[in-house]
């Protein structure tokens, strides 16, 4: 039979890069305890309707759509927000707000595959559900930041922005919210000209287009600027009013933002509010980003409930960890290598395998019945700590051969002492 | 929009499910460790080929199968070791013997839902590649035996057989391999009379009939008896020789076997040796199993390749843990209520949230804009431990108002004692 390999776009994490992102996950999951949001698991599998109700045409048109075998449409989550409001919607609509939830898993879309970008990628997923409190917004900011430092990542930058200042200022024009929807497509991807193609007020592109010069190195002037000049669209006035709170909170919790744009916007349709993303120079693409989602939860068949999210990329984070040398060295406890002698004796290894695991030390024992020489150069070459060397002669006097393999240093041990010898 | 439901047989996991699985998850990654075993991450769609090749029918007519966007027929993995056989004949292919991998996630089969059996289900799975050795696949039991115990259920017993034994006499009677399949899909759902129907061999029958009723309460007797009792069938009998060594050194490991069973068969088509099972006396679908396979290496391109391992059905085990009432209670640290007076102080409640959360203390921040009253009582239904009160009048020495939900105790704290009240 052919050799087989992954599908197009999917991959392996080994070794190194598995390690990393277990580390990442177990950051990502700290940081949820350390604000306070409750791990929930979703399924990968969602219904297609409820998956494409508000993610937006660029994302419907990538899921993994396909029917089971009962017919049901059905789609492979594109990410977990859709998720985490039918649970606000249903499962914990009688739960006292706000609602804190963390999830973290697979994502599934169908991209073309390049650099930091795959067709199944892994997602760290905040929500804050209930409230429309900017000090929630912030709060995604903050634990993003957090999360940086966590894996040790340098000058990430913040990009914060309010799509209610585009919004608004588009509705207080009359433009319905497919065409509404069209524009911040292309704005998501930079593709002004197509944008302003599809609106037909000449005051409206003209603040669109004067929004896009705004930029002050000063984040706090930009947005003070930003709100001076949509003053004559109310609606959009008061999102760059509530741009300037949320920024003022993040910096005074201790996270400065480097840059607000006024004219941004994310791929997702669902958002209503603050929206922002975090970068690092090196890497073009976002390590994380969110906004607030006032709308969707309602959609769903909820109450009307304001909420605010963030997710993580973890891919692009273990990326960009690496690409910033800041792979963190985890401290590796102790390994020992249990290798009996001969074949007559692997059941005493395996005994003293035992006695060890339940003393919590990590053994892996001889299993591939090799030469004692052999064994000790594969234990070598893995990096083993010791060796510990069943022979007959010293287990007649209860007792067993150490060898550190570092040092090239051989001693003999009582087995009942042998626990102690590997401290952990 | 009507509510969202989740798709038939998924389902969400929340509060104390995804604590509980989050912990047996936990409990998985620490066995691993003990044991030697690095974890890989492969994907969860994997070419239809790959998976359908040795899985047996059951699973393969089970399978979520679809076309993605790139018209490739592809499926959910419905299991793990096909796709770490994938990696030992490709990637991982020059990588020294033996391998020992660990992998946690998601798998998939279109079953009848029932009580701890959904369509979305998590597994653990452990391969260790490269040898023959029996002490292999005793190590398999053992990680088994150290997981249920480091989980906290009681009582589990452990089910061994050989797949030799019944191959090895179909073999020699001539019994072609899709028949043998067909076979042991019939045994493993107990139909033995269908199973038997396929059988035309009168001598053949009889072996297989006598095998049956070889059951003693002394495993090590039953293991010898089946090896009489199929000693005209020499593949058979060497199939239940490995058994023999098998119990033996897992008993040696210190893990008893409460029963030996001459005709045993698992649902996968690849194992080609030992197999087993765990369950608890409460449940009568298997926590845990596994068995040898030494074929499928080869199969998918690499080199003959012997191979043991074993899945946890996670799911299972959590259902487990409730029915025994194991279910841990992890000792959890202190949770904090940072909560303002008033609206205009919430930019020093988020400060000195930050304050706590970078020295470790977990913090849920009131972004509810709620009176005192309401955030403390709700506070206290959440068992928050203590609440940090943030008021004009402390504030101006420097100070705040730390309250003890469950004594009810109130005292002032200076902001920079604050990290110190904490102890963690």
């Amino acid at each position: 039979m052919a050799t087989f390999k992954t599908v197009r776009g999917m991959r392996d994490l080994l070794a190194g890069d598995a390690e990393a992102m277990t580390f990442v996950m177990d950051k990502a999951r700290e940081t949820a305890q350390l604000y306070g949001y409750s791990e929930v698991i979703t399924p990968v599998i969602e219904p297609y309707e409820l998956l494409s109700a508000k993610s937006g045409e660029e994302i419907r048109s990538r899921m993994f759509t396909f029917k089971d075998l009962g017919n049901r449409t059905v789609a492979l989550r594109p990410e977990f927000t859709s998720s985490i409001a039918r649970l606000a919607s249903t499962s914990l609509k009688n739960e006292p707000k706000p609602l804190r939830t963390f999830s973290v898993g697979s994502v599934y879309r169908y991209d073309e595959p390049q650099r930091g970008r795959y067709r199944e990628f892994y997602q760290a997923d905040f929500e804050l559900i209930g409230t429309s409190n900017p000090v929630a917004d912030a709060e995604m900011i903050l634990l993003t930041d957090r999360l940086m430092k966590a894996v040790g990542l340098r000058d990430y930058a913040f990009k914060l922005g309010h799509i209610g200042i585009i919004r608004g200022i588009l509705s207080q024009e009359n433009v319905d919210e497919k065409t509404q929807n069209a524009i911040l497509q292309h704005m998501d991807k930079k593709e002004f000209d197509d944008a302003f193609k599809l609106i037909k007020s000449e005051e409206c592109l003209s603040t669109l287009r004067g929004s896009l010069e705004l930029k002050s190195d000063d984040v706090f002037k930009t947005a003070e600027g930003i709100k001076s000049h949509v003053e004559g669209y109310c609606k959009a006035a008061d999102s760059a009013e509530e741009l300037k709170n949320v920024l003022k909170l993040v910096t005074e919790g201790g996270c400065p933002i480097q840059s607000v744009e006024p004219v941004f916007a994310r791929g997702l349709e669902y958002y209503t509010g603050m929206i922002f993303e975090v970068y690092i120079p090196e890497l073009d693409i976002a390590l994380g980003g969110g906004g607030r989602y006032d709308k969707l939860v309602e959609l769903f068949g909820g109450e009307p409930t304001p909420a605010t999210g963030v997710a993580h990329g973890l891919d692009r984070i273990v990326l960009a960890m690496q690409i910033q040398k800041t792979t963190p060295t985890r401290e590796r406890p102790k390994i020992v290598a249990v290798v009996p002698v001969n074949e007559a004796l692997k059941g005493e290894a395996l005994r003293i395998s035992q006695i060890l695991r339940a003393a919590g030390v990590r053994v892996e024992l001889e299993v591939m019945g090799r030469k004692m020489n052999k064994a000790l150069e594969d234990a070598d070459r893995r990096k083993v700590d010791f060796a510990v060397i069943v022979g007959e002669r010293e287990l007649k006097q209860g007792a067993v051969a150490v060898r550190d393999l570092a040092k090239r240093e051989q001693t003999i041990v009582k087995i009942a002492d042998l626990t102690k010898t590997f401290k952990i």
